[in-house]
Parts: C-alpha cells; structure tokens; sequence
C-alpha cells in the first residue's frame, strides 16, 4: 500500500485589503508544512486578475529566497495566495506536476493546490478526452480542474460545479482552488486527508494542518468537515455540504506517521494520539525495564505515553542525524546496511554503563505503538512483541 | 512592428529503425538553429508510446550536457524526436512556455513545435473554453493542440483535422507534430515563415532552415509549400495540400536579418539575397569610397555584394564582440550609450592610417541595404542617404 | 563572548592497506559532525602523492553527490583522507576560507584540517611575514602551516616541528594533519576542542566527536589529550607528549550547546552531563509543576534529568521546526518577531487542555540548565529563577 | 608545442579620485578580451586597504551578474581593479588556480593578474620552499608572488624587488600587480605576451590588448616594453628598464591566432598583419580563382588581403556557428567527425551555382596564410600547395 506516498501540504490565504503580504505568509505557513512533502513546491499569488507563481523542486528554503519572494510581490501584496508542499512517488519528480497549478478556463483562472489521490481515474480521463480534452500530465489536480471546467459550463457558480464534480471523484483530495474572486476549500467525502482553515487578522487561511495557521500567529477554527466545500469571498464565508455525510475514513498515517506532533486533525491533537498509543500499549503490554525510548520522531511521543502510564522513567534511545537528506548515498551493500546507523545512532554507552535494560517503542502502519523491542546493554536487542 | 519577436526554431527526425540516436541528432540540429532563439530550448523524444522531454531557460549548451542526452536516450533511441529553440517577446521569458510542448489527448500523446505568431487569437480561445477547453499557457503551440483535438474527434485522421483546424488559425506558424504513429510538419498558407525537410539515411529530417539538415550530414529536399501538411510514417511520406495556393508572404526579415546566410529559403539563397541586395544598392546609389564594410552579421554579405558590383574594395570595418551574450549589464546611462561600442569596435586606426574613406552598408527592416554611411578616417562618419 | 562561532567538526582516516573507500567513510562521517559547521565542507583524499581536494559552501548533502565522490575516487581508493564542516562568524562566509586546506612545502604536500581559533596571532603573522611568507587567507589554518614549515626546515621529523611551532601558538585548536606518510591530530595543551581516535577494521581514524567514529562502524580508542600530537603511520602509532600536563580548559560549551548527546568527550558522556544538569537544577531548584519539558534540541537532556530527579512527568512543550535553514527570511520587523514562532511551535492546546503547569528547561552558556520557566495553559509564561 | 594553451586576458585600472566605477569598467574590458580566456575570470577591487575579489569558472557573463558587481562595490567604487580571464591547458581546469590571486605579504596586499607560461619553475620553487616558503596551487602566478615578497625584503622599493626578480624568472610572463597604493605592469624582457597601457579621463588603464582600452571609450597611450615595470600611483607613472634591451620574441600567434583584429600590439595591427599576410601569400603564391574566402574567424582579414592583391572578389565560403561552446558533446567517433561541420558549414550551393573555383585561405601556425585549398563548386577540394 503506496498511500503514505501520497501526502502533500497545502495552504491558501484569502488576503483582505491586502493587510498581509501574502506570498511572505503563505511562504512562512509552507515552512511549518514542510514535513509532508520535500521533493518541489511553489507559490501562487493573484492581485487583482494577474496571478504569477513559482514552483520549482527543492524544499522551502531551496526553492525561496528574497528575490523570488520580491518577484512574487511585484504585481502587489496580493489578493489571494496559494503554496503547495510535494512528496512523490517514485517516477513522479518531473518538475511538470509540481503545483500550484495556474490554469484558464472559460471563467478566468483558476489555481489549485492539492493533497490526496484519486482512483479510477482512467475512465473519467477518457471520458474528458472524448470531449476534446487535451492534458499535459498525469496529475490529479489537472483533472479535477478540467471536471470542474466542464460543469462550470452548466452552472450558476463555481461551488455548484464542484459540488457535481465531486460525485465523479473517488479516492482521496483536500483541495484549495484560487479563482478571480474565491478561495474555496474542498475535502472529499470520507475525509482521508486533514484539510482545516482560521483567521489572520481580518483575513482567512486554509491549511493542511493547524500547526501552519498556529505557526503564523492566526487562529485556528475548525477542520473542513468531510465533503464540505468551503467558500471565501470578500464579502461571506459560507459552505456547501450537498456531498457531506458519510463514514470518515480519515487516514490513520496521518496521526501516526504524518502530521506534526503539534497539529491538531478533526479534534484530536496528534501529540495526544500518539501519547495514548503509548498509554495503551503500557496496559496491554506491560514490560519491566529501566528505562522507555521512542524511534523518533513520532516513537518519542508514545514512549512518553507508555513512560507516564507504566512509571518507567523516559529517556533518549536513539539519536536522529537531523542532516540526512533525500541525497544520502549508498553506493555498496555495505553502506546501505549502514545508512540507518548513520541516521539512527544509539546512545550505546549511556546504557551500557547502567547495564539498564531499555525498551523502544516505534509507531508504524500496521497499528500505532505495535512494535516494542528490549535491550539489555545494547548487546541483546530483541522484539518483544 | 514586432513581428521580429516571433522567431524561433524547430527541427524533427522520423527515425527510421532507430538507426540514429535521434536525440543527439536534434540537439546537433538546434545548435544550427540557435540564431533563431536563445531563451530556451527543448528537446522531446518519443520510443513507443513513450515520451520523454527536456526544456529549460538557456541556449543549447547552456541546457544540454551529456547527462541530459543521456537521459533523453534512457527509453531508447527514439522513433522520432522533436527539437525547439526559442526567442521571446519583451515578458515572456516564462518557463511555462518552453517548447516542445508535450501533451496527450484522445489519441494519445501529442507534441508540438511550433514557429509563429497567430493573430486574432483571442475569439478562438473563448470559443474553445466555451466548450469547456483549459488551459495552462499563453501560448499559440497550445491553442493549435487544443483546436485539432477538437476536430480530431470528427475525422479519420489527424490530416484531415489540422487540414481543418488550419482554416481557423490566422497569421504566422510553422510547426511541426509528433503523435504515436507520425512525424508531421505544417506551413501556414502564406508561408510566413520557412519549414523544409530533406533525408538522414533513412530517416527523415523537418527543420526551420535548410543550414541545420546540411550541418547534421543531411540531405535537403525540399520546402515545405505554404499551405502544406506533410506526413511522415514508417511506411509512406505524402502531403494534404487542401490549404494551398495563396500567395506567399514570406516574411522578407529571414532574408535580411535572421536566417543564417548559408540557409536556402523557398529556393532562394539567403546568401545570394544579401549580395543582390548590395549589388542593387551598387547600382542604385553608387559612391566614391576606398573601402565598402558591413555592419555584422548580415551587413557583410550585403557589403561584398557591393563591393563586387562597384569595385571598391571589401573590407572589415567593425569587429563584432562574440560573447556579448543576453547577460549584458548597463547599470547607467553611460554604460548604455557605451554598450554599442562594447558590441562593435571599429577598425579605427586601419582606416585612418589610409585617411580612406568607408563606406558603411547595414541591412534593415524597412529596405534591405538601405543605410548607407561613409567616413573619413574614422573623425566624420555621415549618412549618405 | 564569540567563541562559540568556532566550532568546526574535523574528520581524518589513515586507510591500511586501502581496505576502505577513504573518501566514502569521510563523508559518512562528516554527516555525523555536520551539527558543528554548515557553512562549508570539504574533503581531501591523498592516493600516494597525489592529493584531491573539494570544498565547497553547503553542508554535506548540499555538497557531495555521487559525483563528486567518484571524482575522489578517481586516482584511488585513498590511502589516507581528510574531511571538514565549517561553522563561520559573521562576514568570514567567504569561500577562501575553507578546508581542509591542501599546501605544498618543502617536504612535499601538507593538508590541514582544524577547528579552533587562535588569539594574539598578528604578532605570529608579522614574524612569518618579515620571513618572507606570503598568505592567502586569514585562517588559523594555513598560519600554523607556515609555522611548521618554517620549523621543519631545521628537524628531524614534522612531530618536533610541531611540538616547537606549538609553543608559539596561543589558544584553541584541534587539528588534522595529512603529510606524504603520516595522519597526525594536534590538540592544544588547554584541551579547547574535542579531539579523539578509534579504530575501523585495520585502519585508524581521528574525529572532533565519538560520535562519528561510531556512525561508521568503527571503534572508538580515546581522546587525543590536552597537548598530544598523536601521529599515525603505516607501520605505528605513537604519541609526541611534549606539551602535555597542562590544566585543561575544556569549553563547557561543547557539553550545553554543540556536541551531539550521543559523542563521549574526555571521558564524559554528553548525554549524561545534560541528564546530570537537569538533575542538579531539580536538586537546587525544586518547582510544583504538572510537566517539565525542554527546549530543544539541548534542553531536552536536561529536562528529562530534571524529570526523572523530581518525579515530575517529561513532556514535549516546544516542536522544532526541522528544515529551518540559514536561508530562512524575515523582511520586516513583524516576521522577525514572528520567526521564534516559526522554529519552536509550543504544543499549545495540550497543555491548555490539562490546565497543567508546565516547566520549561534551556541550556545556556551562563550556566548549564539555568533557565526556567514555567506556563500556566500558556496564557502565562513567565521566568521562574 | 603548447604554448598556445597559455594563453590569458589582463586588465588594470588605476582609478584617480575613483572617477569610474573600477569594477565595472573591468567587467566591460574583460568582455573585450574574452576571446584570450573562457575557462575562468575574475575580478579584484580595491578600496583604501580592502581588496574583495570574485573569481570563479565561466566566461564574464557567466560569472558577473548585477549582485556580482554590486558585491564588488559595496566598499566604494574602488582605488584600484584588477582583472582576468584564463584559457587553460588540459587538466588545469580546477577553481584553485582561477586569477586575480589576492594574497599578503609583509608590506600588505598583493594581488596579481598573470599572463605567461614561466619554464624551468622547479628548481626556483624548490629553491623558494627550502626557505620556508609554503604553496598553495601549481601556478606560476603564485611563485612570482613568492619570489617578489623575498626580494621586498631588503630593497627600497616594490620596483627594484620586481626588477631583481625577473632575473630568476625564464620564460613568457605579462601581469599586472595591484597593491596597497601601486598599479604595477610588468612584461618579460622578449616581450612574448602583449601588454599595453592608456587613459581613462584622469585614470589608467593596463590591459592584455589595446581592444579593451578602446571598447571602454579609452585612449591608448603605448605598449609597455619588453622587460618593462610601469609603475602608476596616485602622483606619477613612471618605468624601471633595468630588464628591458633584449631582442623580442613576440608571439607569432598572436597576430595570426589570438589577438583581436582591431588590436594594435607592438606597434603593428593585427588586422593589417593579417591582410599582409594574405598579400604576400597573393604574391608568392598566385592563383586563378573566381572568389577567394577565409576560414574564420582569422583567414577571413588574410582572405581580404589576398583578394585585394590579386583582383579576385573577396566572397563568404565557410559560416561559422557562433554558439559552439566548450560544452559540445561528441558521443561518438561519426559525431566527432561531424563536429567539423556543425563548426563551419560551407556555403555549398551559391557556389555550385555559379560553377566557381573557390580558393580557402586559413592562417595556421607553421605559417601565417600558409594554407590555401582550391575547390570546384564544392565537389573537388583540394590542396593548392
């Protein structure tokens, strides 16, 4: 199962009487999304119908610097922006799918920034082409425009085309589509992934997760519920729920793997959750040792969890090398044997000396907080479970 | 008039068997065609149903290295490749639109370089999008990928499409398309701009100018006519001709400015043209002078054609500075008025020793060879006419 | 007080037998020391009496790829090598400046690669000077070059030209030396710097912090002592103790601030002194609080100790934005103010929820572990000592 | 015999009262002398006791941008410049040896511009080293450095240190020293390499060619002489000619090869050298043609002279693609085979056309204009002698 390849960050500000610079704002929330994507992102801003954007490979900091931020500015502080963190899957680093996406379609542009996957897409695909579509690549985002395009044609609004769009959509998207006078927020009907938005002064934003408004001083609301299609203009803030309703299936990843320990996603605070894996573990697999270590970085937090409820003390286990980045190389076997000790280096002789025995608590797909291993001295490493 | 702006050049192989390495063909190809446009170029190669491609900001050694031949080689040779270099009007250095553009459609894939300028574009466009078309550039190369995708869904062949697509295009283009089974090269019907083709082996050649089939070891055939789709495959090579029989308006620039001199144009040498174009002025407007020079590039040529009509002498009058590249910084005013001399150094104490008199020959858009200047030794440089 | 703008990591392998990729370990073991410099790197790799050399402003990733690895590689697998971050005051950014630096004096190549900083060196330079020495930076590092140079005009061996040329030098350093035959650490008689060797498979390797020595696989020996020149040939190892017996000075720095907690520095863990600060701060400085949480990343040692003395629970309160880099922009006053937010995100609605009281621990330079605070629902945050 | 690979641009300007921006008005001579040097450039300015230097591979639009210049400027508009362009022979390509070199001695900075090739450097650097002396590249600028900062020691003056030090140095040699309130010119006593000086307003200039001078709006004053010292300070200019009377041994190819044709060097110009040496082959060795051309660039002014001489029109037979850098890549033997012709293409049919006998005049080293081939509408091309 591919799905944790699938993640991305996206934020959008609706930027009222351009009080905030907008491209400086969405750049600083993209700083604190970087965790869900490092392979490109970018930036789109519209001042008045203009919209310029930069999207290039590279993180934050790789791809931004002061003359780009400037050049993101030159046409004014800006009406609406839109930034887009991405992960890919293997195969997938062209630069041609890196996004935001800045299209035109029969009502002016449209932008979107998106964090999901569908399924099924070749017959919806066809189906466009047999009309006279014409793609220029294999993105999700790209499609879902040209749907909503297509019902646009049909409609009074925009949030009504959507709305019919999304009964074609199957799989996973939390999207912010830019458009000459709305920023909207759309998350599929199940919810798989986190979308949420709050306020900046007189001005509203959309984020993937609530850490990025909390990172640039706003005020966290609400999540976008699952289905919803939120809509700001100048003037209102409201929704459309025609596609609300069903089961969430939000994905479990998110509070395991994904999401930043300081996010809070559909009302539960990560931190939290993986705290209380931890917990739970400690009641349903109590172990005696002296002291109790998280795989970072989500395994810090359970362990936390399984320290508080067992009364074993907390400590650190294992040291992560914060510089090992995407182009770590490994040119032998040898090395690649040896690339999670150079990531992953244990604190040996601090548990050698007390001949303690540590046990570590690692998160991972299968269920949170499964996987616990016990060492005594480092020399005997074991699963315990 | 800045139709001087729309230059650029395009150039595609049919390769046969895939008996050439049919990237490194076209990229030897573009360096041929890089008078026509420096600001960027692309390369797109198709292996089966493959297509892989490479744009970027720069002149041809600026963006292609041997890892990124090799990279467009991954695949395989190529049964066809497709190459772009582009000038840029003034604010559209944009990456966005870089050719060769790479799209895919009902019949598949479908990728275009394109050499023009349309007019009247504007209605075409609101007609696609009202039928529910989006787009991603500004670009013509898209519009005429979008209008024949339209059509395509009603016809038997694609032929018969752009045959068709033709009628609603105004203005300038010649391009050139790769779809999954044909390599294609359409010349709109006042010829504007120049489009031939010749044979590499087996394989066949489509370029811009005649120079770049010539410097690859190619053989020239023929141009192509104005109003011509000509159709290569595996099988056959044969022509739509629906579209011709207008009267050519060959734009008179190629032959003045921007073609290379060693370059036949709709049967003409552009060589030959400059020459006449001197020797006319010879005839037309005779002077006495000791030396007869041209203002580089195009100049020369023109200058010999007068000095072989008049007997005065050929001579160098200005060195060209050859690495005055687009990079070229004039922070103030001084340095603006300087840069001229930057580009172009007179051969000062070469004709002020002969205290001889020069006479100046530049080519220009309004009458080719039409400015004439004559000094004495260098201190009175004077217009002629 | 600058000093803590010193620091560098120093890395240096004598490969017998060529058994290792000399350059490959260098750079696995600059990525463990990578925390102690990110403003250069570089690597030098000595194949007989060949030397190549790359350094380049970046951190280590940003740096070396397989390429310039292989580059390394080119005239061998390296019979000793010789590896550098760079951390770097203000306005010394300068590409000049960095290491190792490869020389040739009398006695053939001589490679350096130091972490310190000298003081009263002017006088030093000016005696080099009137000798008739010419240099080419302001580093410490090619001034002790010239140094022993100059001594080695009238030795034995480089050793007692070193112990000589250290008498004249004043301050802090840890250096590596690479000659035609010997790898030789140099620590200064206080002790400044860390400095220590071990041992992979038959080879030796020398590392500003155990922590790289262990990254790799290999087996930490012992710290190079205050004054030591530890020289290491194909045949021996052996110690020059001239200058030994001083009191150490070691910088408490290194303990609070800049090593990894996992590196063991003159016989202490790092880990372990943190622990043991926090340990004591609970001791003197007893507080009621419902958490106590540490500032990361040093502050997260001391808290546990904290924790673990007090009874009091460890939490996590800050989160660390990871991919903060030193390109991070703030334009305006506001984003200056707000980029503390941007790099440490308190775990807000967390402790908010619980209504908890929480204590905050940073290590400083003052005092290790001198700093409290503690937050009421982060309404509240105020200094407790 | 490589000498022709030793091949470099200088330029200096001494900048009275800092009239001009020095570092621009060396970025705009270095673009004149960039036909002497892509590999590398760089520019040196300074500013009371500041010397900031930016040196790096590429040509000067390459490597100099408006943040470059304004780098360069940001301690004033600079006392003094220096710069440098650098062809290299094979495997010297590396950063290290990259020119202006900016280095300290006892009387303060020293930073110089060199073009030459010294022999016999080996027993002079062993010589230096056995003093104490500590290097740092292979390149000669370096040495001359060293041996003129052993000299300063015990004379007057930086002059009478230079003069003494030439006597040690073999071979070609033309550089440009700057130091704290000098600007030095210096040429070996057989005057092997160009170097000339004139004014810029109340300023002077140095450079490899009088090209340079002129581009820049400056006034040519005179060569510097074989074993001259110009010295310019702020009072005076003045020459040491203790080294000068030696018979030279200006470099054929310079006039033939290298130098620019609107330069003047040694009093002769090199475009007039160039026609002469097409006049006297026109005499020497007469033939029947119906146009004679050049192999350009520098067989085109011989070309002109051979026409000239002997009646025959003077016409284009070769176009030289303009865009060929150093980064053509040839895969294969056929494509370096074919390189020739992406080079030069002929102008094939305008002479097949008129049936004529094209005689090709190309200057090479053994003989200037020594090569002339005769060809029959392009299908016979034959040697004429």
């Amino acid at each position: 199962m591919s799905s944790i390849h699938e993640e991305c960050g996206v934020f959008g500000i609706f930027n009222r009487n351009r009080e905030h610079d907008a491209a400086q704002e969405t750049y600083l929330a993209l700083y604190a999304l970087q965790h869900r994507g490092q392979v490109s992102c970018g930036i789109a801003v519209r001042n008045d119908q203009t919209v310029d954007c930069i999207t290039e490979p590279g993180t934050v900091p790789d791809v931004f610097n002061k003359d780009k931020l400037a050049a993101l500015t030159a046409n004014g502080k800006g009406d609406v922006a839109l930034g887009h963190v991405r992960y890919s899957a293997q195969g997938e680093e062209d630069e041609i799918n890196s996004q935001p996406m800045v299209m035109s379609y029969e009502k002016g542009s449209i932008s979107i920034a998106n964090n999901g996957a569908l399924v099924s897409t070749a017959k919806l695909r066809q189906k466009l082409e047999s009309n006279g579509s014409v793609f220029q690549t294999n993105s999700n985002a790209e499609m879902i425009v040209h749907l909503i395009a297509r019902y646009r044609l049909n409609t009074q609004n925009i949030e009504t085309a959507i709305s019919q769009a999304m009964r074609e959509l199957e799989g996973a998207y939390s999207f912010i589509l830019m458009t000459p006078h709305k920023l909207i927020a759309v998350r599929d009907p199940k919810g798989f992934r986190p979308l949420c938005y709050g306020k900046l002064g007189d001005s509203y934003v959309i984020a993937s997760e609530s850490c990025a408004i909390q990172s640039i001083g706003g005020e966290f609301i609400r999540d976008i519920k699952p289905g919803e299609i939120l809509i700001i203009t100048n003037e209102a803030v409201y929704s459309n729920t025609d596609n609300c309703g069903q089961k969430s299936a939000m994905c479990i990843f998110e509070h395991v793997y994904l999401a930043r320990p300081d996010s809070v996603i559909d009302g539960a605070s990560v931190h939290r959750s993986r705290l209380n894996a931890g917990k739970f573990l400690a009641i349903e697999h109590p172990v005696e040792a002296d002291v109790v270590a998280g795989v970072p970085d989500s395994g810090i937090d359970a362990a936390i969890g399984y320290a508080n409820q067992s009364g074993i003390p907390f400590g650190l286990g294992l040291i992560k090398n914060r510089y090992i980045g995407r182009t770590f190389i490994q040119t032998t076997q040898k090395q690649r044997e040896r690339s999670v000790q150079i990531k992953l280096n244990p604190l040996g002789n601090e548990i050698a000396g007390k001949e303690s025995c540590l046990l570590t608590i690692q998160l991972s797909e299968a269920l949170p907080a499964q996987s616990l291993s016990k060492s005594s001295g480092m020399q005997a490493q074991r699963k315990f479970i």
